[in-house]
């Protein structure tokens, strides 16, 4: 059996009676009954992921997954390919959006070469980023599958092993990524796993004119004529119309989910990479929290498709993982409810008539 | 002159020049254009409030205003009066909701009994709160005024001084509130300014029922027809249909304006606070920013009429701070994007075509 295929398998359900606990002593808070709303649920998912009612969250790392795509030579970005190994540059050197909220929220950024097309061989040998390189940018998927079947499978181990690798010196996961041009195989993922036309998904990206998203949208669409990627299938979606990083973000939610911690997903991006990982486990479902809902206009649809409710809505559109570092703050607050505040009877507090 | 007539003369509108400047910085970031949404609005909002691109967020503090209300003789809260005493020693005690947030959040907690109905004295001369109490609860604002003119021109006072008081140790204020039966007058106040009708405004509190929803809503406008308050005389809507508690937020939200702080508001008090002190001062509203939506249901409303969007919206309800204290987080992670983000120059990454 694969690494993928025995994942799968290892990934259990949260659990059922931590929930209930945890819902029980949430009641019982020094406050009107769940006056703290999604906090309080959140508390609750995170009982059940973690079988605790003391669930641990202190050590949190963001992994932002980098990698280019072909389908740059079509011109559905304003920015230049290389643009990709400057910005993992950017977020090494600690310059970029994501170490700015990484360093407030104490949260450690990994970076990993999923398959940018520039060389970073010598920032993977000096550990200051993690080397998974599957290629080279994938192929152009407007003319072509954007990798291999078997590059997918791998770009999905890249994404587990990861995981597997930092869960032992991590709490909470978040999901990042680096790639010009991703927004445009993210839309293909969510058209196909939504059912969506690409004309209600296609977004202004890192900032399209209208005429330049109505280009992008035809591209996804023609992409979409071309490969007839399957739902049913998602190996073959990641392999048809993904991207490397694409494949290592829904890995690293499909290791997570196995390692029983809880998994911020990020943006657009971020969330094409959960619709992945939940359809090749739905129960890694139980795993996912939606940090933010994007700017990028079919993120409200990937969001349904995925049946997940973001924390936050702050007309973000960076990616990188800024979504995902700044909800963790959340999970934070919500253990803190349940662990810190006390109940009606060990304050001595009268309870409602 | 009174106190509070020359803090209205001191409070000068946010710089316009600051604001330029970082707007000029913000637009250079390593980032698609303005990709980090209302975190960039909120770094040009700290800028002209402090006057500098390195705004302090360091030192936080949220302010509980605690009093007590007449109008609880209605039945219109499901808690008896005595909790507003019990949870002012539960919050003194660390136990409260707000002690959870602010514990993980930095943020230091201060108790202020501006008109709570039992003794907290003893809490005050140990200076475990600050002692400011106008008197014991208001009168039952459906009967009588809830407090004389005088009264709540010192209420009003004593958050001024509040406010002035710890501006030399604060760089950022929220305000916060803790009183049984305080979600009538905030009603009152929230329906004189809006100019809409209770019915439009008066949610489930504490967890009213609909018919106790009812019965509250009746008794607001039943009150707002016996006083026929003037939105044009905001001294006086406080003194017929208001709180010590909701007078302490509107000074606290007026002196912190007048130091040039920025003040996070929290929920539907708070917020009925917010409308008094920026009826006083136009101009002290550059000052204020919207931390949630609460889940109570005249807040929208509420937010409209103060011309602020929220930060936050988690079907919170609690009060006391909380969603203030949550969204300093977004605060401090606005000032780090606009210190720590490197440009495109400083970080040699290429700019969009």
């Amino acid at each position: 059996m694969t690494e993928l295929g025995s994942i799968l398998k290892r990934i259990d359900p949260a659990d059922a009676a931590s929930r209930r606990k945890a819902e029980e002593r949430l009641g019982q808070l020094t406050m009107p009954f769940w006056a703290l709303g999604r906090l309080m649920d959140l508390a609750v998912d995170l009982a059940g992921i973690t079988r605790s009612l003391k669930p641990p969250v202190a050590r949190k790392a963001v992994v932002v997954m980098a990698g280019d795509h072909g389908v740059t030579a079509e011109s559905v970005s304003r920015y230049p390919r290389e643009v990709t190994v400057q910005m993992v540059h950017n977020i090494v050197n600690g310059g970029a959006g994501i170490n700015a909220l990484a360093r407030l929220g104490g949260v450690r950024v990994a970076v990993v070469d999923m398959g940018v097309a520039g060389d970073l061989e010598d920032l993977a040998g000096k550990g200051k980023i993690i080397g998974r390189k599957i290629g080279r940018g994938t192929g152009n998927l407007l003319r072509e599958p954007a990798m291999t079947r078997e590059e997918a499978v791998r770009a999905l181990e890249a994404g587990i092993e990861t995981a597997l690798d930092m869960a032992g010196e991590t709490d909470v996961f978040g999901t990042g990524d680096m790639g010009i041009g991703n927004t445009t195989p993210s839309g293909a993922i969510i058209s196909v796993f939504s059912g969506r036309r690409a004309e209600d998904i296609a977004g202004h990206g890192t900032g399209l004119d209208e005429e330049q998203r109505r280009h992008k949208t035809d591209v996804i669409e023609r992409a979409l004529i071309l490969h007839r990627p399957d739902p049913a299938d998602p190996v073959g979606v990641l392999q048809k119309v993904g991207g490397y990083e694409i494949g290592g973000i829904a890995g690293l939610i499909l290791g997570a989910a196995a390692e029983r911690k809880p998994v911020l997903v990020d943006g657009f991006i971020s969330t094409a990479g959960a619709l992945i990982a939940c359809a090749l486990s739905p129960t890694a479902a139980d795993y996912v929290i939606a940090s933010h809902r994007s700017m990028e206009k079919g993120h409200r649809i990937a969001l349904e498709t995925l049946g997940k409710m973001p924390l936050l809505d702050l007309d973000m559109r960076l990616g990188e993982g800024t979504g995902a570092v700044l909800a963790m703050h959340l999970l934070e607050a919500a253990a803190r409810i349940m662990t810190e505040v006390a109940t009606f009877e060990e304050a001595m507090v009268s309870r409602e008539a």
